[in-house]
């Protein structure tokens, strides 16, 4: 299986001429100024307004025509901090457009039907980001000067507001779809609330963050515009009893997902993920394999818990932590936690649409992946 | 006519008894925290959580209930900047809610009806309050530090997100009203995004701010949140066939409003409007009258175009600025461009819901206010 592109090339190809004019159009109500910062926040773009080397519409980091498609999937692998859900890199872009259109077309309608969840998931994904780099000062995204930092904090907190105010007009009239989305953007602002929150929080003791707490902030932040986008593209391809139950299913593969970026975090290979190793232990994230670890109790997560607090500032005592982090079992935890929430989600699939291969394959890919 | 309580006491303590918990019950689902911003935000509490001295739920400055009086509607009299469209002062406060409640009574419903649109279109206003802080470095609100001066840049702007996403679902199932929120969010983002492109144009020649300009500004910036309010009143109400004519009632009326803002900018007395005499002139905003006064042509809009563009710094031109702008019939003309907008927005009331005296008068108050 490509891991980088799960969906087999017709249907991405299919795909991405849905949604690429679709995403233009939206964003063409914006005045030249406003639309070349959403340009470029959609990653079509660099500061200049020219088209950004091979990236197209937001699949997987494929060009977005023919013309364009020199360059492929590797200029756009993420520079993500890890604290914006899905944003590491390939191994997301693109997924939530795709998982609403791949819901329509598992009930039975033409992926056409979806297109205006799938713009509207997409829309907020970019605005997530635009404001997320702006509270986090991530200066980096996907490579690039981070949106706030290209045209400043003022222009780019707006373009996020103009975003997402895009992708409430999408689904505006569509009473079936629109309460889905208007939850992920409640439970996006609360998992990136709570995320910030954990921060200040200590590692152990009074006041340390539980595991039930950690899989509620990352079902928002990641997993509720999953949700959305599940349950969007059912309730626009015309089978809007099955919102609700894509709806917990996207919840809780966006629990995995985010699981996922914690362990690559660690333990991937940065040349792949794009992202600099060990800097969630660096920033002192409290991400799951480090909670996962400090529950454990054994002699490995009092080191672990004592190094903590002590504080993991250079670079020797970052490496050993992550190696305590595995002794202690974080690493075996957080991928078990992952397997059984992303077989709570296929569990819906594979009940209430047996024969969806391609959006179980989707679903599959985004835990099963190596950026 | 009391100016800054246009509705009659039983109507204004009847809206506040409906709005106060609806306001109340649509932000406790937030988090601790966030819900202690959005309180902030919203009037209700200083930065301690504590109750802030004599501010409602919205209407007029009056306190939320009789527990709260005290202070009435004086300490909260607007400090703000007359980039935010209606937030200079008590003139502006509550009116939204207000135009929803009473648009709905206006087509025979309950104000209850309209109750999720009046609580919508609060919580917008206090979202693009916040955001618009954020972008214009304003350090004060209504007397008081702004969002982003007392909790932070990041946490501040997440507060405007979580404001926005409550309202946006306040209406996500009520389709005969949310395209008019949604067409309201975009107006907003396009108008502030317009002042802001306004600052970098020259005040004379090729690339002059035009008053045709200037009004499509304000009707976005200032006039679509009143459109959806209006709007959203009377779909709400059942009435869905009143909201086009009712929406281009409240942008009209939005222009007329900010229109009436520019002037009380140059000659309200500081002392009433709450805000520090030309310190639009001071910081050389494009506002209608100094642009009204410069496409004059005559002898005194020379004069005023060269002194602009010498730059208006020192109190001495400043004053001589103001005095140039009058006579370069800038209030007359400004004046007139108000009355005519009002005027248009007046006649669509006329026409659709003749028996609407308390409607009317509110509308009415909004641009003969002195604060």
């Amino acid at each position: 299986m490509n891991l980088s592109h799960p969906l087999s090339g017709a249907t991405l190809a299919r795909f991405r001429g849905l949604l690429d004019p679709a995403l233009r159009d939206a964003v063409s109500v914006l005045d030249p100024w406003g639309e070349r910062m959403a340009a470029f926040a959609l990653g079509w773009s660099d500061t200049d307004g020219g088209p950004h080397g091979g990236v197209g519409g937001g699949f997987g980091g494929v060009g977005g025509g023919a013309d364009r498609a020199t360059g492929g999937g590797t200029t756009d692998r993420g520079a993500g901090s890890g604290t914006n859900g899905i944003s590491r890199g390939d191994g997301g872009k693109g997924v939530r457009p795709a998982l609403a259109l791949l819901s329509a077309e598992a009930v039975g309608a033409p992926a056409e039907s979806a297109l205006p969840g799938a713009v509207a998931v997409e829309l907020v994904h970019a605005f997530s980001l635009a404001h997320d780099d702006i509270i986090d000062r991530d200066e980096l995204r996907r490579h690039r000067a981070a949106l706030w930092k290209a045209y400043g904090v003022g222009p780019a907190l707006l373009t996020g507001d103009a975003l997402l105010a895009l992708a409430v007009s999408q689904l505006a009239g569509r009473p079936e779809a629109m309460p889905y989305l208007s939850a992920a953007l409640i439970e996006l602002v609360q998992g990136q609330s709570a995320d910030m929150a954990f921060e200040n929080r200590p590692w152990k003791g009074p006041g340390e963050v539980g595991i039930d707490e950690y899989a509620e902030m990352a079902a928002g932040k990641t997993g509720s515009l999953l949700g959305a986008a599940a349950a969007a593209g059912v309730a626009l391809g015309g089978a809007p009893e099955l919102a609700d139950p894509m709806w917990a299913m996207g919840r809780d593969l966006g629990v995995a997902f985010q699981i996922v970026d914690d362990m690559l975090g660690i333990w991937g290979d940065p040349r792949v993920t794009g992202k600099p190793i060990y800097s969630d232990l660096r920033h002192e994230k409290k991400t799951l394999p480090v909670l996962a670890a400090l529950a454990d109790g054994g002699s490995a997560a009092r080191e672990l818990s004592a190094l903590l607090a002590a504080g993991t500032t250079d670079e020797e005592s970052v490496r050993h932590a992550a190696h305590l982090v595995e002794e202690a079992g974080g690493r075996e935890k957080s991928q078990a936690l992952a397997d059984r929430y992303v077989e709570t989600a296929l569990s819906v699939i594979d009940e209430h649409l047996p024969s969806a291969t391609e959006l179980r394959t989707l679903c599959n890919s985004l835990v099963h992946r190596v950026n």
